[in-house]
């Protein structure tokens, strides 16, 4: 697996209504490390992170997503997918070290399927709390693990982060039928189920950011929390297992409806003849393996991503094949 | 906290409609320890139990309860039972020891809410399991925890197990309102949150059996293991936190249907100023804590009780009172 | 199982010569729930407990235990005892209620081991933390689960506490060889294992009081703590799985080296025919079911009891039998 | 991180004197799948595994190891190995595919230090257990994660392994002292904390080798198993936590001796700028994060590895550096 020496997904900026909320919800409730604050910007790690920051909350007028981010080996990665991406018409701009804090020279692509991506090699080190049990809380988040993206047309993206960066396919959901199409593709740089997912749906948005945590312990314990301290309503799905990844999840919504995954237990995916494991779209335990039903918020609902070119959210198109399974279609 | 000395919820009787099959839900899958087999009957014990049985499955034409039995501490507490369930006109019935597998002379009641209640003092000691863990599978079920009975008027079952059977009450549930009636009462004589529940409903039925486990992940680990093994239905509600109890539970439905909940991580009660604890029927987080609400299956679907006169299933009545929450009462 | 209705083991006074840093150790590091403070002392109280304290730390000039109590059912009980004790000679005294805090009319005994016993039956009521998750830290201790006593003669203490006072006993220790000798009884009146244990060494000494904790997890992550926090030398056996009464333990010494356990997973005792579990002293598997040696520590060290006719600690005895196993004897 | 595109550690082959013995601890108590058996050999892998084998069984004279294999991303890697550890003058032999069962062409090396390493590209491919939950057994292992090898020169093996082989360091044990020699490294090619670690020691010998369990609960129950089976003797230290790689451990020995770890929750370490976390040899927390000491057996005793060429165990050296912590000194 070559590719542009991706590394792995790196970051994720929100976009949230209310600085000081949205602290309230990542760290002094899920236990995200704050690293740095300004005006505008809180900058959270996990605790297993030993960089600047996995996670910005900028404050802004309506959620969303700034951007996701790539960390890539080198700088001359950088140079290379510029190319690649200009080669495609896909808009780009450099970033200066430290114009995002924490982090070196960046480029930032507005790519074909209207998604802000970041690509970067180098951030500031940080202070390791992995051993420093007294600051473990809430979810005990210790990083990012991937971002799960939503567009019209999953298949094209699949080709771009395949052929083109160089990912490698874990898992796949496909429509029903004598003539399957792609319906979902998760995909890994790092040795993990992936970095990113790609869904059907009207796009682009951004579904939801997971993060590990360390055990399913974790993810029950922030369930217990949440539902003490007022976030009832952020709990919208699970706790469960994925059939997808075989990992433990729960799904929240934080104070302005932005989604993450605090997510445990996948598999380890170093080998490169790995072959995709092939799931129906509507198969019962393929979002959860215990068979539960996915809520339909979860299939109309999702992040509004930021144009680099306008500085408003990207407007959105229909999905090219259907965009959800079957027990859901009367819901639409 | 005195009453007759009843000691705990001592077992259950399930009617199955194949034997075979439900020995391959509760032995093989969930770990139940098969003590004892005869052409009918099927005699389970947990892990930790040190007595021939808590379950006892018997071949019938159709599902449901043969009959629930609590222990008392002496056969003396017996004869006082018969003369007191007597004075309320209910009928009864002495089995001889060993007329049911295991135990000691009972005394069968057939109350006068219509339910088949057994009382005992004596069964036979088996080998403990508990520190054999190479016979720890499937759900690792413990013990038999409580019972869950549906009936039109609870609070008139609440008198006769609190005022003459000795029971204490840990918590209850009220309906909303300037006037609040009694819903549902937890009621214990060992010190856990209960022996048996008092639910409003059409009855008399039996709405569950609660067996206990270790911990959480003995419940997530069932969860999964039922979810490869064909029984996807089999999971109604849950994983979750109660609210009531503060116990993690999954209530699963075995292949005709009965049900029973995995239970575990409820509080010590021996303390006899105990202050029962009040949720008013409609709070989202009374039965999960969690704020998933609970299917309308669980409030429409119980088990049918064997009347000890008849022999036939006993004969419903109708609520006395509202018998579900709010957000159900479209779904009846 | 009548007795004299006592209810459980309900809490213990520790000696600690500072009490900030006792605080910082029970309070902010394990998390036990502060109840009230006063210049002498600190009331602490488990996360499930819905009275006053389960442990009282008083400051004085060296460690140890001011008195150990037992909740009983009635005042009318007290009564009883009172007149028990005094058939004994042994020496009582009465408190007023609050003279102890948060507590009712109360006996004091100095018995005829030489230990500092209360009993009470009153104690007052405090807001419960079980569902206020935010409030769960450290160890996330939910109550006092049993005393564990050192003794010369654990036999005489044994016949005391069953025959007198009506314990149960759930497992004993015996010595090899063709006569063996009791040397260590486990003993309950709440429903679990134990609420006191009694042990053969020099005495009359507090060998440590246990804690129940929620589950394994909890116990790993306070170990976890502990060593991120300067408490490493505060942990000085496990975890570990016990052969006598099945729970998983750690050991801990305060920063005075009162010593207690974090303990969990222990079994349901309710059947009052109950036929002890039988271990032998030199069985590997006795006191960590593992076969992991119990450290010399353990058998040389535990607390002074304070005389309540003198003021001052109780002089020791020395065992009438051999005090530990033979793996340790050259360590003596 | 180039090197030769190693992916990660693949698999071991242990000796051992009955193979049936073997079978019953490794596959029916610890619950590594069986691939294939054949006269000699039995070929297991993990539950997460999707190739033929990550530990091969091979029946022998005395126990110890026939080799470790790492995976290569190509066959085209395998050449440029042989050239460059021929430069070495290390002896190489081709194995044809197949010639070791379920594997591609594959090169053997006896490396410069001693150790017959075997490095390969291709393996079958087999049935994924990780979501046929009726299959997780015993300690529900996984996968292979790391070898632990023990030789006299350290630092020249790291040279090997960082410099010829592009493994990435992910911390390092020195001595202490004005002048700290590298005592150990954890090396890594797939994400995870290490692939290799380099003790200093007597050898070369294989210390251990290390398979990923899912969380701290598995290495507790696999504990209770190995207990109530009749391994008592087979754990040698743990559970715990660790220092180096914060990981959650126990180790045994299996019934020959060999000695594996079970291994869970280390790091994600995809970063190609990751510094290596620094300890002292003499840090009590350095091999237990809780302080427990190591037994000097850990230290003394390891796996004897065969030469490729003489077909016999590999002669010892005395290691250069001292080889373990001051506490152990008086001990060796």
């Amino acid at each position: 697996m070559r590719g542009f020496d991706v590394v792995k997904a790196g970051h994720i900026e929100f976009l949230v209504t209310d600085l000081k909320e949205a602290k309230k919800f990542y760290a002094e409730t899920l236990g995200f490390v704050v690293t740095e604050e300004s005006r505008n910007h809180i900058y959270l790690r996990g605790l297993e992170d030993r960089i600047h920051h996995c996670l910005t909350l900028t404050e802004a007028g309506s959620p969303g997503v700034g951007h996701f981010a790539f960390r890539v080996a080198s700088e001359a990665s950088l140079k290379s997918i510029e190319k690649l991406v200009k080669s495609k018409g896909d808009y780009v701009r450099w970033l200066e070290p430290g114009e995002e804090r924490g982090q070196g020279r960046a480029l930032l692509v507005e790519d074909q399927f209207g998604f802000p991506v970041e690509f970067y090699s180098k951030m500031a080190g940080e202070e390791w709390m992995l051993q420093k049990y007294q600051h473990h809380r809430g979810a005990r988040v210790m990083r990012l693990d991937h971002f799960n993206i939503m567009l019209p047309d999953a298949a094209a993206a699949f080709n771009w982060y395949v052929k083109s960066l160089g990912f490698g396919c874990t898992e796949i959901t496909e429509t029903e039928g004598p003539k399957p199409a792609l319906w979902a593709a998760w995909l890994r740089r790092k040795h993990t189920c992936h970095d990113i997912a790609l869904t059907t749906g009207k796009g682009p948005r951004v579904h939801h950011a997971g993060f590990t945590v360390t055990d399913r312990a974790s993810i029950m314990d922030a369930a217990d929390l949440l539902a003490s301290t007022g976030y009832l309503q952020s709990m919208e799905r699970g706790p469960g297992r994925h059939g997808v990844s075989n990992a433990f999840f729960l799904y929240l919504r934080d104070p302005d409806g932005n989604r993450i995954e605090l997510y445990t237990g996948d598999y380890v995916t170093s080998d490169p003849d790995w072959v995709p494991i092939r799931w129906k779209l509507n198969d019962p335990q393929r979002q959860t393996f215990w068979g539960a039903p996915t809520p339909a918020s979860w299939f109309n609902e999702a992040m509004l991503v930021k144009s680099l070119k306008t500085g408003k959210f990207a407007g959105l198109s229909a999905p090219k094949i259907r965009d959800r399974p079957d027990y859901l279609l009367s819901a639409r």
